[in-house]
């Protein structure tokens, strides 16, 4: 089994390198890492057309190789596949990423759109997070993934599993909930200042907001279960285009 | 009415500038354009946490306002409303982008990315192309828009509406289609080169494969028509959850 490691903290990032370690140690897995040269969270599904990428390798240990690319997380993962850095892999995993990837944030998240790229060529994607900026040991959630790569990776044969892990010690884990994407909701979101020269600017950031909803991923984060939500690939909405279809525009 | 017009060609961009004049004749509107400073095409939802966003107003006509951002296309909706540059729009319109925003695409599209940030600010939105490098002439399309939101806009109260219009003289166009999202395949995506001091380099390119589906965005831009595709917010994967929920795991 061949399995493609990228994420949006960079080649170096200690998440990444845990997760790497950890599945290593599985007998017949082939592990590659391509990944940013530097941290580039919140790229989004960025890719770059207009600069050239460039791509140094980085000797890794076992039959897997390693590819450090000055481009974001998405490019990552094509150039992986598309450009043939590696052999095709069967799966592909971002992260372990240092902070959270929930609910309706995985629009800005790089770790989540690197494991879309891996679904959009065919390729089944985990994108796993440590939820949280203080608590920060990979080596539980490390250690839970590849555990859970052998127990239900022969059944999960396409589509995306977005997982957040709770930061707080393994054994406070409230157990794991397959759970939708939430709405992540924040306040004061900027901060206007005047730089010395006098020109406006703003820094982006913001508290997120309490969820009140129970049965999604951000809730179960707050409650210290591990969260499991499948996604797909498809933003079409359904519903709409049968009513839109209904009409006569022309 | 008022209407926050956006894009990722940047807040000079001449499909931008067609589809506000265009707005500014009807009675009753007010357009405001919070635009990037330059060109951001494939920046995905991309947003700027990790650097200052200057922003500088540039005058505009009627009574809307105007800013240019120096950030992505989510930067400046986000900016818009959530730092209210701008009073809380009706709708956010993105484009009219320079090239298709068709399929499997619209996830490194920053012109789509920019609507969906309305979206998940709770603005109806549109995000509007010409489908085409060659054939650039943005009137017929912004004169299309308008009507359309002067006829539909009423019926449209949330949600997001892919438009893509066709790189062909109006009087040719072959109606209006409302489809899903195609899968978009390129072939020949990475040129691999060595530059003067040895080092590797791709450039990101490649060529559309012809769309063999004909229910979706790219077979009705293929065909001459303008397509419309109703997109929503959620990549939760409900079948999915419903099966893996079904699971015991801990």
């Amino acid at each position: 089994m061949h399995i493609l490691l990228t994420n949006d903290d960079g080649f170096f990032a200690p998440g990444l390198q845990a997760l790497y370690r950890e599945l290593l140690e599985e007998p017949g897995y082939v592990v590659s890492i391509v990944a940013p040269e530097s941290q580039r969270s919140a790229s989004g599904h960025a890719i770059t057309l207009f600069d050239p990428l460039f791509v140094v390798e980085h000797p890794v240990e076992g039959n897997g190789k390693g590819f450090a690319v000055r481009g974001t997380p998405s490019d990552c993962v094509k150039l992986a596949i598309q450009a043939e850095l590696v052999p095709k892999p069967d799966w592909v995993i971002s992260g372990i990423n240092l902070g959270p990837n929930l609910g309706t944030d995985v629009f800005y998240s790089g770790t989540v759109s690197a494991a879309m790229e891996g679904v959009l060529a065919g390729v089944p994607a985990i994108a796993a997070s440590l939820a949280s900026f203080e608590y920060i040991d990979f080596d539980p959630s490390a250690k839970w993934l590849a555990e859970f790569l052998k127990q239900e990776g022969r059944s999960h044969q396409d589509g995306l599993l977005n997982i957040n892990f709770p930061g707080q010690p393994r054994e406070t884990w409230q157990g794991v909930r397959v759970v939708r994407l939430g709405t992540a909701v924040y306040n004061d979101v900027f901060e206007s200042r005047i730089d010395p020269h006098g020109r406006r600017y703003f820094w982006q950031g913001g508290t997120l907001s309490v969820e009140r909803k129970t049965d999604t991923d951000l809730a179960a984060i707050a409650q210290g279960s591990v969260s499991i939500t499948p996604m797909h690939s498809d933003l079409t909405d359904y519903p709409k285009l049968k009513e839109w279809g209904l009409k006569s525009l022309v």
